[in-house]
C-alpha cells in the first residue's frame, strides 16, 4: 500500500489489510505488525469477504481530476499548434455546441467516463457545456458508472468573446440555467444515491458579462456551492482582465464573489506573489494542469511556490487542452515542467515523485473539501490496484517501486478502481474481484 | 497506411495493398486506385497472404530510436531527481557494472528488447557496457527476437572520470576489447543472418583518455562502422572539453575523428550554431532525448535549428536519463519541450507531430544509413499496425487521425510489429497474424 503522508513524502506499508465498512468509507488499516492482523485476515477469509492483491501489485488512493473539460474530449490531441483563441474558436465552440444533440453526448461521456475510472481518477471536476440537457447526461453517467463527479453548466454570455451559435443568450439565461442545473443535480442526487455535485462555472472572465459573473458569485453563495474557473491561464487571458477591468484577473474573479474557500481556479500560470497571496486568504484551490499549460499557459506554473504559499494545489488533465486522460501522465509532466522551472531560473522549484503524488491524492482531495485521496480510516475508499509492470527485472526497493509506478503506470497497469469502496473498473475477472 | 513524406509533411494514404519481397523488402505499394488493386489483392487472397488490417487500425513505419543504455533499462524512471554526475557513480556505473552477471544481463535484455518490439522500435542503436561478453548476450537476444540492432562495447578509461570497479583497465584494453567485440558481432552476424552491425563507443569524452579516443577513431575507420557518443549534453560536460582540451566538445570529438558521416552524438542540448555547422559539414547525425533532456540536459536542443541546418536528427529514449521506452513518449515531448522554447525565445522553435514523425522514421533511418522508415517500393518491411484507441468517438478527418496516434499510442494498441517483413511481435494472436 502506497499512500501521501506529507508533500514531501509517500509512505510505502507492506501487507495490510485495508477494511471498509458498508458505507465505503475505510474503518481500519491494520499492518502485518498489529496484533489482531492475522485474526481479522482469516475472519475475512471466512466470511469470503477477503480480496488479495498479488505479488508486485500494490494499492493506491484513486485521483482526482481537478479540470476536465468533458465535451473535449472527441478532440484530445488535436491542433494543439494553435493559439488558444483560435484553438477555442476554430475548434472547441464547434464541438462542444454540438453536444445539444445528446445521443453524441452520451456517446462521448460514457468514453470519457470509462477512460478516467481506467486510469484511476476516482474523482472528476468537470465543464459541461452550455446546454444543461447534455451536462445532465454527463452527470448520469457519471452516477451510472460510479465516478464521483462535480458538474457545471459552463456560463459564458458576453457576446463579443463568444459565438453566436454557443452562448448563453442573456445574463438571466446564464444564471436561470445555472440554478436549474444546481436543482436538477440535486434531485439526480436524491433519486440515485450518487456522488454528484454542481458547480458554479463561469467559463472564463472574458467569456462572461459582469452581471452574469454577479449573478454567478450570488448563487455559488445561496447554495454554498463549489466554483470552477480559470484563472491568469495565459498571456492573453491576463492582459485581458487588466484591459477591461484594470485588476489582476485573480481580483475580478474576487470582486464577484468567485474566489472562495470552495473554488478551484485552473491553471494560474502568471499568477504573481500578490495573486497567490489572495488565493491563499480566500483558500481557494489551483488546478494545476502541466500538459496543457505547455500548449496554451505562456509558461510553467509556480507550484512548489503555490503551495509554500499555503495555497491549495491538485492536478487536472484539461481534457483537451491537455492531450492526455491520466493523471499518471499529469504527475510525469508536472515533474518535468517543474525541472523546467530549475533550469531557467529557480532551483527550489523542482517537483519530485512525492509531490506530485501528493498533489493527485492528497491535493486535489482538500480543493474539494473531501475526505478522500488517503488510506487511511475514515477516509473514502476510493482505490485503485495496480501492477508494477517491470517489477521481474527491476530494483526492489520500496522508493524505487513507488518512482517506477508513478512513471511507468498506463490505464493497462491498472487493475481494479474502487469508488467509495464499489467496484468501479476490473481488469482481473469475476474470480479475483 | 500512414508514411512520412517530408520534415513537414505526413502522407495518410487510405486503402493500400503493401507487398513484401521475400527477403523483407517492400517490393510495391499498390492503392486502391492503380489498375492491379483489386487483382493482385484477389492473388494474395488466394494464396492465402493477404493479411487485413481491421478498421481503426493503420499500419506505420516502424521507429528507430538512436540512443538506448540497454544495461540501464532496471532503473528507469529511478533516480532522475539527482545530478548526472551523481545519477552515474551512485546509481549507473554500480547498475551497469552488474552485467558481468551474464544471467543478469539475459533477463534484462530479454525485457528490454521485447518491450521496445511491443512499443514500435524496429531498430536500436544500443550502448552496452564496458564487458564484451555481456553484449555479445544483447546481440544475441536481438537476433533471437528480431530487432535489428546496433551495439556498441563501452570504452571508458580515464581513471579520474570512472570507477575502479567499472572501467577498461587501460586504453589497450579499450581499445582491444572493442576490436575484439566488432569481430564478434560479424561472427555472430554471419552465423545467424541477423541485423546486427558493432558500434565504436566512446562513452563520452569525459570517460575516456586521449590514446584511447585515438585508437577508438581509427578503428572506427578500419573497419567502416557507426560511432555513437554524447556530445554537449549538459552544462558539466560542455565545460569539461572547455576545461581539458580548451575546445568545444563537438571539436574534440573531430580532433580524434570521431565525427564521421557515420555517427551518431546524442543530446547536443549545449550545441552553438558553430558546432551545428561542424555536425553539417561532417555529415554527423544527432539523437535527440527530449525527455532525457528534461532531466540532465541543463535545456532544450535546438532541433528546428539543427534540422535547418541540413543536420542528421533522429529521436532517442535514452533509457535511463530517459524512463520511457516509447518513442511515441518521446515525440509527444519533443512537441512539448519545442513548445517551451517557443514560449521562451524562438517562435520557430515549434515541431509538429509531423516533424516528429519525420524524425522517429525517416530522421533516425538516415543517422544510421538505413532504407528503412518508410513505406514505400525499396525500402525494408519495418512496419507496426496501431489501432486508433478513440476512433469509435473521435473525428475521422485523415490528419486528426494522425495526430491522435502520435499522442495517444501506448505499446497496448501497437497490435503487431514486422522487422524487414518478419512478424516480431503480435497481439492479434494466430489467426489474424
Ligand atoms: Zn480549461
Ligand atoms: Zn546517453
Amino acid at each position: 500500500m502506497i499512500t501521501s503522508a506529507t508533500f514531501d513524502k509517500a509512505d510505502f506499508t507492506p501487507d495490510v489489510l485495508i477494511c471498509v465498512d458498508q458505507s465505503g468509507i475505510i474503518d481500519r488499516v491494520i499492518s502485518a505488525t498489529d496484533s489482531d492482523y492475522q485474526s481479522v485476515k482469516q475472519t475475512a477469509k471466512n466470511q469470503d469477504i477477503l480480496h488479495s492483491v498479488k505479488k508486485g501489485s500494490y494499492i493506491l488512493p484513486g485521483f482526482t481530476d481537478l479540470h476536465i473539460h468533458a465535451p473535449q474530449w472527441p478532440q484530445a490531441g488535436l491542433a494543439l499548434d494553435k493559439p488558444l483563441y483560435e484553438w477555442l474558436n476554430t475548434y472547441t465552440f464547434p464541438l462542444e455546441s454540438k453536444f445539444k444533440d445528446l445521443t453524441f453526448a452520451k456517446k462521448v461521456y460514457h468514453s470519457l467516463i470509462t477512460e478516467l475510472l481506467a486510469n484511476g481518477t476516482t474523482t472528476g471536476l468537470f465543464f459541461g457545456t452550455v446546454d444543461t440537457e447534455s451536462n445532465l447526461v454527463l452527470a448520469k453517467i457519471c452516477a451510472q458508472l460510479g465516478q464521483r463527479a462535480f458538474i457545471g453548466k459552463v456560463a459564458m454570455d458576453n457576446p463579443k468573446q463568444t459565438p453566436t451559435y454557443y452562448r448563453d443568450d442573456s445574463s438571466a439565461t446564464a444564471i436561470n440555467e445555472t440554478e436549474n442545473f444546481i436543482k436538477a443535480i440535486f434531485s439526480l442526487q436524491k433519486e440515485t444515491g450518487a456522488e454528484l455535485t454542481p458547480v458554479v462555472t463561469p467559463r472564463f472572465v472574458p467569456s462572461c458579462t459582469a452581471e452574469t459573473l454577479t449573478g454567478l458569485g450570488q448563487l455559488a453563495k445561496k447554495y454554498n456551492l463549489p466554483i470552477q474557473s480559470h484563472c491568469s491561464e495565459s498571456n492573453w487571458e491576463d492582459q485581458y482582465a487588466l484591459d477591461n477591468f484594470q485588476k489582476r484577473d485573480s481580483q475580478v474573479l474576487d470582486q464577484f464573489g468567485l474566489l472562495t474557500d470552495k473554488a478551484v481556479m485552473a491553471h494560474g500560470t502568471k499568477l504573481t506573489d500578490d495573486d497567490l497571496n489572495l488565493f491563499n486568504h480566500r483558500q481557494t484551490a489551483l488546478a494545476h494542469c502541466p500538459i496543457s499549460n505547455v500548449y496554451f499557459g505562456n509558461g510553467i506554473a509556480r507550484i512548489k511556490k503555490a503551495h509554500h504559499s499555503q495555497v491549495k494545489v491538485g492536478l487536472g488533465t484539461d481534457i483537451s487542452g491537455g492531450f492526455s486522460p491520466s493523471i499518471y501522465r499529469n504527475m510525469q509532466q508536472a515533474i518535468m515542467s517543474s525541472q523546467m522551472l530549475v533550469d531557467l531560473k529557480d532551483q527550489s522549484a523542482r517537483l519530485t515523485t512525492d509531490n506530485v503524488f501528493y498533489l493527485a491524492t492528497i491535493g486535489g482531495a482538500k480543493a474539494l473539501h473531501l475526505n478522500s485521496g488517503q488510506i487511511r480510516s475514515g477516509y473514502k475508499a476510493d482505490l485503485q490496484i495496480v501492477s508494477d509492470k517491470y517489477f521481474n527485472i527491476s530494483i526492489k526497493q520500496p522508493h524505487a517501486i513507488f518512482e517506477r509506478l508513478i512513471y511507468h503506470t498506463t490505464k493497462e497497469d491498472i487493475q481494479q478502481v474502487y469508488v467509495s469502496g464499489k467496484l468501479v473498473h476490473n481488469k482481473l475477472g469475476e474470480n479475483n474481484g
